[in-house]
């Protein structure tokens, strides 16, 4: 009977694991699972953020990857290796679906996690996905917008900070571009001078590239700070609000744009699977295969994968890396093959070939076979190399012919997406920061979840100035249901504060649909104001809802 | 004294408004204020919409365009004649911020509104930004990617049935279009056959492209038939849930795909504007002044412009195309510089040289001084002339190569947005829709603004069914506070309903967060359930929000 082998994710660990697997089992069906219908190559998201090419150049759908491979794009539920059964979650669909396997191959990357940094996670970008690309870029060039025509010079210098936190390959390419796409820009921004405009890169060790020999960080360092970037090193993140990115060192930087490329983390997924976990990660045997099972593997960066008999240091399993990757997938493959047809099976083994990263600006570093490279050699090395990685013909082209326009062309300063924030999150303050201030547009409404601020606000009969303080589980903001544009009163953090914000649409929509919170605000706003409760409030988008029998 | 001269919206008449004024005043200080930073093609929607543009080479930044003029994204607010005085909000800003102007010019076209059509609004996507053709894009291939691995042949049907409304210009165009994308990314769908798929387009009017000659109409109704597009004319669109569009006949359409290019409106800005309305429209003399007005001028879709002494009819007046906003542009340019010099003003004139539309898959049709054209010339002429239309160098190679590409290579699939929807929506359903089913995840929770739904659970002792009627101002789906990820009960609709669903993040981080919410749905669990309140329930996105003093 034909063997089902499942593949979880689609990054370069699933995907190579897929072909390799096709073209070892002619016979087997085999199918593969990812969130997105699309491979996306993770090193290009640097220049994918910095506009050298355009984001649906950067990836290539699975399907023209994977041909003779099932496709199925859906989230991952759980797994149960007893009935051999995996549960998705697939399209619109809020209907759980099991898919069944033979053979299941785990390959789900990792997540980011910042939560052990206050106001990081809720404040940060981050640099995993092909939309962490595009909003990052789409937020630099919202930052620049701004500055260009802001008369505030506190906002001004918010707004021309930009911070990378980790100083590894990922956030070396990442500021490097950045810096590009800024310098590129700048011309189009006439009352933005280069000198207000102020990049750094923040990292806990005491060197950059630390995957790299010292004398390659030092040329890296080097090179970015000609460009003007500057480099923080020995020092960590504390916390993170809206407008500040606090270091361990007390240090307050004043700025709107931290991009988070560390607290790479399993994810939860992973973590939830009934295996043998370490540090969060798969624990596989040096034939790939998952600890205490026969027909569960895994590989990519979900998989703690020794490199020696009694593996214990770090440096004894394989790094996280796409060249890693690609090798782990042909092992794996022979393994799994091998299995099947009663053979031995062989442990992975592979040796590094070297590093590469770009600086951007046509400078790069390398090492390769030992031998070191630097400059703009290293760069083109580093484009070849990848060019060469790339799958997919398509896309080969598609990525070159970016290269080319955007040598010869101005970068883009389009900005595509609307910074449109979830309709409810937390954000964090600083003691002392103002929250708002009267005649500021009313855009939504605050629960205090920790800390305490204070709110003004005239008497409604008096004008006489009221001072309050509001606590958690306490609210403030909430005279938009009266309909009001503009705030009335000014509110400013007694305390390092969260609060839950839940935006104007959101919160009308809610005030208007549930009586629990029609009453409660009826009662609220007579007690605390003396106000009594308007007729139902129109909100943005049209709620012609009767109001009868809405009591019900 | 130089001019300060203010222009608001940046579509086809402010761009070419704020170019030729810039000519023809090279003393006077010029700005242009838009939502967006860039300048959109409208007429490239529908191939953005299709893939065969990507987005970002669809337009152009404003400044790379306007050389010599500021350029200021923000949002309007409100205009003060009085005082010469527009207020805007820009960037994050909530700070309201005042821009004043010697002359200003209204350029800010129309809206879309559905609000007349019960559902519409919520569920159709309409065709007037970039955002509006990426997000149809990805839509459509979300569709695929769910007909591809469904089993359930109902859902497959909705996924493949795809309706467009209105076959004018831009719905003839959307529809082609779309079908084309279908057509060329089918043979990655190895489960969704042709046959499976229907395109349809729903036309109020007894024919298509009412703009043009009846044999053109005829032509493209007859290209697109051939196409395999189904044609329904002289019947109007009732109203529309989430998987169902309900003609003015009673056909109800089972689909998850509904884009409105009908419904064009006047913007809310506009109306509020203190200037002379006619129809929403703001009201100028053939000079293109605003009614009652010195130094207020308007043109393009917003205004209400005369052909003629005495006009009445629907086409004494200027129709709303790019072709006439560029024309209004030069005449509205030579009369500031005219006013301002104290010569006399000239009344516009022009006649349309003619109009063309794209049908798809290398088919159009076009009326040029008189002459009819069909087929691939009259497609072809169509691209031409886009092309030379096209403001900015960059953009015109960028759209060139992009044409190049499609039609060597196949069309990509990735779908590059994921399709969150708002935190807080409404949703309309059919009585006897079920909503959602014992066993699905549990997404969001829900409150009835009208209609009545019913909802089966076990009971929480006995086990037995209870049954329970669910009118407006109430709720169900709250079972979500216990920490609970799928549905206990069942839950479908007895009348036509229409609900506000809150999703399931936002739902549990206010229940969290809102002593309010805590305290009912405590009693609300006991009394309905007899369940007690849980201990504070995690959401995905992590709440450590200590519980101390939480009850404030």
């Amino acid at each position: 009977m034909t063997q089902r082998i499942l593949i979880l994710g689609g990054g370069f660990a699933g995907l190579f694991a897929a072909r390799e697997l096709r073209r070892k089992l002619p016979k087997a069906e085999i199918e593969l699972i990812n969130a997105e219908n699309y491979f996306v190559f993770q090193p290009l998201l640097p220049e994918v953020a910095a506009g050298a090419i355009t984001a649906p150049h950067a990836v290539t759908p699975l399907r023209f990857l994977l041909k003779g491979v099932k496709v199925r794009k859906a989230r991952i539920h759980d797994v149960d290796v007893s009935r051999k059964v995996v549960t998705i979650f697939q399209g619109v669909q809020r209907r759980p679906t099991e898919v069944g396997y033979d053979q299941l191959v785990v390959a789900l990357g990792q997540e980011t996690d910042l939560s052990r940094m206050p106001g990081l996670a809720d404040h940060a970008l981050t640099m995993k996905t092909l939309e962490d690309a595009r909003r990052l870029r789409a937020h630099v060039i919202e930052r620049l917008e701004h500055a260009d025509i802001t008369r505030l010079p506190e906002v001004k210098k918010e707004a021309l900070t930009f911070c990378v936190i980790g100083a590894g390959f990922s956030g070396v390419e990442t500021v490097g571009e950045m810096k590009e796409l800024i310098d590129r820009s700048l011309k189009y921004y006439p009352n933005v001078s280069r000198g207000e405009v102020s990049v750094k890169v923040v990292e806990f060790a005491p060197r950059v590239l630390g995957e790299l020999p010292e004398s390659l960080g030092r040329y890296a360092a080097k090179q970015l700070e000609k460009r003007g970037i500057e480099i923080l090193l020995g020092v960590g993140v504390k916390s993170a609000t809206g407008t500040r990115l606090i270091l361990s060192d007390g240090t307050e930087i004043p700025t709107r744009t931290i991009v988070a490329t560390i607290g790479n983390a399993p994810s939860k997924v992973v973590q939830a699977m009934p295996l043998a976990h370490a540090h969060g990660r798969i624990k596989v045997d040096r034939m790939l295969r998952c600890e205490g099972q026969t027909d569960v593997w895994s590989l990519g960066d979900c998989a703690m994968i020794p490199m020696k008999e009694g593996a214990s240091a770090r440096t004894d399993f394989a790094p996280p890396t796409a060249q890693f990757a690609v090798r782990e997938a042909r092992q794996l493959a022979e393994n799994i093959a091998a299995s099947l047809s009663g053979k031995a099976l062989k442990p992975f083994n592979y040796k590094s070939q070297g590093a590469l990263a770009s600086l951007g600006a046509r400078r790069g570093v390398a090492e390769v076979w030992g031998m070191k490279l630097s400059g703009f050699p290293a760069w083109l090395l580093w484009r070849a190399y990848y060019v060469a990685f790339l799958p997919g013909f398509g896309t080969k082209v598609k990525v070159l012919l970016n290269w080319v326009m955007d040598a010869v062309s101005p970068r883009s300063t389009v900005q595509m997406r609307s910074e449109a924030p979830p309709a409810a999150r937390y954000v964090h303050y600083r003691a002392g920061d103002r929250i708002f201030e009267a005649g500021t547009r009313a855009d939504g409404f605050y629960t205090v979840i920790e800390g305490a601020v204070e709110l003004t606000y005239p008497d409604t009969h008096t004008g006489e100035p009221v001072t309050k303080r509001v606590t958690p589980g306490q609210h403030f903001g909430e005279r938009m249901v009266l309909g009001q544009e503009r705030r009335s009163g000014t509110v400013h953090a007694l305390e390092d504060t969260k609060v839950l914000v839940l935006d104007r649409d959101a919160f009308l929509k809610i005030a208007d649909a549930f009586p629990v919170m029609r009453s409660y605000f009826q009662g609220y706003m007579k007690q605390t104001y003396d106000i009594d409760w308007p007729t139902p409030t129109p909100t943005q988008t049209q709620t012609q809802a009767p109001t009868t029998g809405r009591e019900g």
